[in-house]
């Protein structure tokens, strides 16, 4: 019903970071594409393999280091029905080495349809009485624009499972502020959301100060994370844009409390493609994305300490 | 590049209508399910097959008289990637028969992300030189709270591939306002969005003066409807709510402009399910369908007119 399952995992890890995983066939390397069009065809099926066989070995070389992977639902969709089987595949694997998952899949609807997605990605969807998990996430990215209306269904689903949600306040993007910066009523757009956060999250509060209804801040606005790290105490963060899009880990420590908790600092593409920029054999891309990891946990520590509970 | 495909069939068929395919299992009569389990098991590749086919009788009961159909994402993802294939199929199905396909996803991302989004429903992907449709939608859904970083690459694949977009502006949920009818800097939330939508159309404008980014606006707040259709004078409609959600035909009319244009009005569950309101035998269940396809088209034209192009 909270995100305390992830806040447990980051402190025994003593890592507040997560992995993207967002597999653009471009960044898996030679011998596992070709081994996966081996079995399954130079086609949608083949490419989702590959990026799954990608997958399995990033996860192989991250889980007793990191607590928690962020598939990107785009890249599973962009190979069709077969990517999105190698979401699926992936979420489980990753549960099964004992990570978290957070499915980024920034959904929104109303009603029953939001519903179905809360199902789909968190809960159990019954088929002529016996029950089955779709997709079995921990928790999903989900963006509020429809309002209350597009978060209760997904409350629900967090509180009977132990599953959490992550609500799109202020976004990385050089354009967030078309929108998100304006200013309604007295305080910001994204000053909105967030409060909506904060009001959705008080049915779903944990042992640890914070609700299973997270905002996603980008690291890109560290005075704004900084803002909303003083205004949302019991809203837990996921901040994505450290690394390639420009966040640095000072601004990014912004992000946690005075115990170090609170957050959680996604990186992609610095992780999937360290192999590309230490010049190393792709062979050693696993162990490359691990060196990366150790790094950026490291980076991120030396600015906030000690991980309590 | 524009949504002038669509307009054309909604033209050709007199009627401004899109049949929304949100296939729970409830709603599938049971002799499609035992059949689909018979071959499938009665697990989710089962259940996925059974909303296809429940689809396909839907389709070959509509396609020579409603112009389009809009699938919802949520209920295919609801049935795990089996029922992602659903979709893929359904899209194909329709397509075939000359139906205009709406994928109601909703999606949302930045850049390269969003890049993935637009290819994975709208273009196509390329797998070491040879490429493949995902999904091949003539149009998709997005939620514009990102930003112009998360429209942009959707406005390429569309000026390529002839496709379109529609952004949520206003939708019909009950709770819709809390943020969007907030006021910012002399105009409200929506507002806002619709101004984007326009400004975002300019690069994707049609021969029959509306562009490829068209805007979701709920039949349920006519008045908004109202004031958005006049100010908003290149951006298409959907209009979702009518019906099922409290919006009638009178509101829904307020979208279209004086040729009749500029709008397409959504049902899904009064057409899916109007075999179990009519109390027909469930075999009946794409007849029915037809027949209140028949009875909104009348209510909705009763009030506009004649469309011209």
């Amino acid at each position: 019903m909270s995100l305390d399952r992830l806040m447990v995992k980051i402190y025994e890890k003593q890592n507040p970071t997560v992995a993207g995983l967002d597999p653009l066939l471009e960044y898996v390397p030679e011998f596992i594409r070709r081994r996966a069009y081996k079995e399954n065809g130079e086609g949608l099926r083949g490419a989702a393999e590959a990026i799954l066989q990608f997958n399995i070995g990033l996860i192989d070389a991250l889980y007793d280091i990191v607590p928690a992977v962020k598939p990107q639902a785009a890249y599973y969709e962009l190979y069709g029905y077969e990517g999105v089987r190698a979401l699926h595949e992936t979420i489980a694997y990753a549960k099964q080495k004992g990570m978290f998952v957070i499915t980024d899949g920034k959904r929104n609807d109303i009603g029953s349809t939001m519903q179905a997605y809360a199902t789909a990605h968190l809960g159990e969807v019954s088929v002529e009485g016996k029950v089955y998990e779709p997709f079995g996430a921990d928790a999903l990215t989900v963006n509020g624009y429809l309002g209350t209306d597009g978060i209760a269904p997904l409350l629900e689903v967090c509180n009977q499972k132990d599953k959490g949600i992550f609500v799109l306040v202020k976004t990385s993007n050089p354009s967030s502020g078309e929108l998100q910066d304006k200013h309604i009523e007295g305080t910001t757009v994204y000053n909105r959301m967030g409060q909506m956060c904060q009001e959705w999250g008080k049915s779903l509060m944990g042992k640890y100060g914070y609700s299973g209804v997270g905002a996603v801040v980008g690291a890109t606005y560290p005075s704004q994370l900084k803002e909303l790290r003083e205004k949302l105490q019991e809203t837990f963060f996921l901040i994505p844009g450290y690394g390639a899009q420009g966040g640095g880990a000072e601004g990014v420590a912004l992000g946690f409390d005075k115990k170090g908790k609170g957050a959680i600092v996604n990186s992609s593409r610095a992780i999937m493609c360290a192999w590309k920029k230490e010049g190393c054999p792709s062979e050693e891309y696993a162990q490359a994305a691990r060196r990366e990891a150790i790094r950026m946990k490291k980076d991120i520590m030396s600015h906030i300490g000690k991980i309590s509970l």
